[in-house]
């Protein structure tokens, strides 16, 4: 599909950047030498115009580290497979792990190589080349864009990325299209530059592309009081907080009404390359071929596409973070998205954070360099694996803990899925009927399951009120000694609790032995909870 | 003078905040946890309440570095002063520097060491525990502010550092008063925003105090279109591009005024550490004791102090950068400010750039650690010796390329400060009368010197204009094969060039030998240029 692809030029007719470019605008040229550039970079020629100070003066002669191999852990559940308390043994056994050094030093045997002297001096915003050259091969081979010019640039994550795509593309007084539930610091970042969120009804796959149609086709400014949203902030992967994946199709759904309306998709997606498949009940798991297990070509195409992959208009600004395939503190990551904006984004950059911070560059570089493409994959695939079965332990913990059943979604927003839902009978007190506890749909990717608390069950539903009620299960969890992640924090319009009583629960970082300690805490808060009257 | 500080309350009487939290309140609460803090961190408790990747899986499980011992570079001429070409020699000698190596652990052997699993994770966006401590010490013991509860967090180098503070302070159509000579960058930061910039007359020293009251106090919104100004930039040691240095009493008296005026102070001081002191011509440089000779306690005393150590009200917003002291790629530093202020710039924090790059901060603060307080001033003394040993050595080329008399200042922007002046007489030929061709202050602090081009003597002024001629003079020196920076870029205001003909050249970033050449350079393509007819 690679083969055909157009270009986007600075002005496609196909789409409407006119909107785009106004208020790009804003963000004037803070280019004063204009034509002279020529001149910069030139061998031979004294450099006296740049405010740098000298490399001999930084006092890092060599950093370096000790990287885990790529193929550290497993990609299948049958043998090699690491305990979930294996880094307790690397601790008490002096670190049976296997490590690769890595060595970056301030002046480079061959001038291409990675080298602090220049990684650690003020540089391109967008990167060391190094890095843009790993990234624009990942890019390209992962991601495949549906058109030819896109452009990579770095930013220091992804709540920066987002941060400067806000400050890029919208105005003061406008809207941005979000998931009704979605991440509150995306909110966040638009709230003080006077900017709105226009939440879209979800379903089992996240943002609905039928209510996205109905909202835009029947926007009417003067009621709404701002004009129609041309810009959509979405995590189509493993959604926070709903655990909702968009696959292909959705997404071809969703571009295509972006296309009809002109709309600018934002497309926020830390958790790719944590698509752990669908969840199994223990009983049925089979222990045939994991999709980790698949050979680099056909992992790819069993991923669920980005967004970039339709974007035949370049209308797409993807965000990519090494926080969750490397670690958060990287403060790493990348755009994909046109020339145009790229070219307002870097400036923004220059502006602002310039390049990210060249130790974590430089040793991330060296990292994919001496991983390699293949390794980097083995990694991914690796990663995947060990967050699948987190999430089937605490899955399983929670099924093995409650009458479950499986049924069919009976509300909008699991739409599509196939719900578990928990009843009381099995431990709860004779005195109280059978009824549905909560309920949640298993995640095919990332860090979180979504519990929807059936607190219209609750004895006191009428007298105190589910919002209330909420929150004192939250504090009654916590009392208890397990935290998790109270729902309305996600709203995304703060005005209204459409649904009262949902809970995000992250199996990310805690081991086996915590996560089967926390169900047994909701447990028994939960039926305590119930048991009130 | 630290013992009988006040402490700025959230709404201290002296100083009208009241403008200023209105525009904070823009920026509106993003922690919907409200009360429920106080669960966390506790404890025994059971966190899955955050969106946290297990450390397990970040790929470092150690990060390592040679650095440099803190007295590297001799803070004396007269021995053990490191060659200029010293680190060509390192290369060939196989390293004859002396380093010490630092290493950080994924996990720590006690628990308040530096550690990857806790700065490689999502974390506080003010900064890593280890190194907040350091940066307090050394704020406490360098910039002894005015008051006891200022507050300092990270940010990620002083541009982004200003960018944050521009958003927290100012609204869109406000302005913010600037010397008539800056940092082009920070004005750029500002634009998008719809922020103007508001250009005050300098001198010797900078910004004039004088000159700032006269527009403060005669300010007419409706000739000005926009409202008196209440946010200033200042670069007051080492200016950017001047060179110019505020000393003690210029920084009281601006202070003075920006209370009267309820004016908040922005100072960003990444070349406060290049302290060079005076230059003096090299045929009366004695070999007495250098500034940077003294004991800490004196070397200290003898720096000009920050706007911080006259802030007795919390208006003042300090940028501290380790770009210029350790590496620019470190994209790291702190604010310095009222705790009021400090609340919301780590609130923006969190929803853009939080906390800074994970290595960076470690391999920072384990060199911090490694030298100690006082092996970081003498890091810092042996840096100024060294950019003092630049400055003089470019300067000394230069008065020995031409003819130079000293002079009061003969124009505003110099004021108070002795000019070098530089005829055409020795070199040019007879058919052109003596006439000044260049001038210049030597600057005491910093990597600039800002020569003023005397295009008026020009025998082409008539026809040409000075604004063209200092574009033709830059290129003439470019295609000579020297790069400075034009003027022009650095003019606070765009729309009118005061004095055409000004040029920044950075003597910190070229080998003696270079900057000899480059002197050359400009000897050569200046005299040609004036001969011109």
């Amino acid at each position: 599909m690679a083969n055909e692809k157009g270009t986007v030029s600075s002005k496609p007719d196909a789409i409407d950047l006119s909107h785009h470019l106004s208020v790009l605008a804003r963000n004037r040229g803070i280019s004063p030498l204009k034509g002279l550039h020529k001149y910069f970079g030139q061998p031979g020629i004294l450099n006296l115009a740049g405010g740098l100070p000298s490399p001999d003066y930084f006092p890092f002669n060599t950093v370096k580290a000790d990287i885990l191999v790529s193929d550290s852990f497993s990609t299948k559940s049958t043998s090699g497979t690491k305990s979930p308390l294996s880094w307790i043994w690397s601790l008490f056994s002096g670190g049976q792990e296997t490590t690769a050094p890595i060595s970056i030093p301030k002046y480079p045997v061959n001038p291409e190589d990675v080298n602090l002297a220049t990684a650690l001096q003020y540089g391109m915003a967008r990167g060391i080349p190094q890095l843009m050259k790993v990234i624009g091969e990942f890019t390209a081979k992962v991601y495949q864009p549906g058109y030819a010019n896109y452009a990579t640039l770095l930013h220091a994550g992804n709540t920066d990325g987002w941060a400067k795509a806000v400050t890029t593309l919208c105005n003061p007084g406008e809207g941005v299209l979000t998931s009704e539930w979605t991440y509150p610091s995306a909110l966040a970042t638009m709230e003080p530059h006077g900017i709105r969120t226009v939440p879209v009804s979800m379903d089992g796959q996240g943002m609905s592309s039928v209510a996205l149609r109905e909202l835009l086709s029947t926007w009417d400014e003067e009621t709404r009081g701002i004009p129609r949203p041309r810009v959509m902030y979405t995590v189509p992967v493993g959604q926070n907080p709903t655990g909702a994946t968009m696959e292909a199709q959705r997404k071809k759904e969703i571009y295509k009404v972006c296309v009809e309306f002109d709309v600018i998709i934002v497309e926020d997606d830390p958790y790719y390359f944590l698509q752990e498949g669908p969840y199994v009940h223990r009983s049925q798991r089979s222990s045939g071929t994991e999709q980790t297990e698949l050979d680099d070509e056909r992992y790819i195409e069993g991923l669920a596409p980005s967004f970039l992959r339709f974007d035949y208009q370049g209308r797409v600004v993807r965000l990519d973070s090494f926080s969750k395939t490397i670690a958060p503190g990287s403060r790493l990551g990348w755009f994909t998205c046109n020339p145009v904006f790229a070219e307002r984004l870097e400036r923004q950059s220059e502006t602002s954070t310039q390049g990210p911070c060249g130790f974590g560059q430089t040793l991330i570089t060296e990292l994919m360099i001496n991983w390699q493409f293949k390794g980097y994959l083995r990694w991914l695939k690796g990663l995947a694996f060990q967050y699948k079965q987190r999430r089937d332990f605490f899955i399983d913990c929670l099924v093995e803990k409650f009458h479950m059943e499986l049924a069919p979604a009976s509300e909008s927003l699991f739409d599509g899925s196939t719900v578990y839902v928990a009843y009381s009978t099995r431990y709860h007190s004779e005195k109280a009927a059978r009824r549905i506890l909560f309920s949640f749909v298993p995640p095919s990717s990332g860090m979180f399951i979504w519990l929807r608390l059936h607190l219209d069950n609750h004895p006191k539903v009428q007298e105190v009120g589910q919002e209330d009620l909420e929150m004192k299960l939250w504090i009654a969890l916590a009392e208890g000694g397990l935290l998790i992640g109270p729902g309305n924090m996600f709203a995304a319009d703060k005005t209204k609790s459409a649904y009262p009583g949902h809970f995000r629960v992250s199996f990310s970082n805690a081991e086996h032995e915590n996560l089967k300690k926390a169900v047994d805490i909701f447990t028994k808060v939960l039926l305590e909870f119930y048991e009130t009257d």
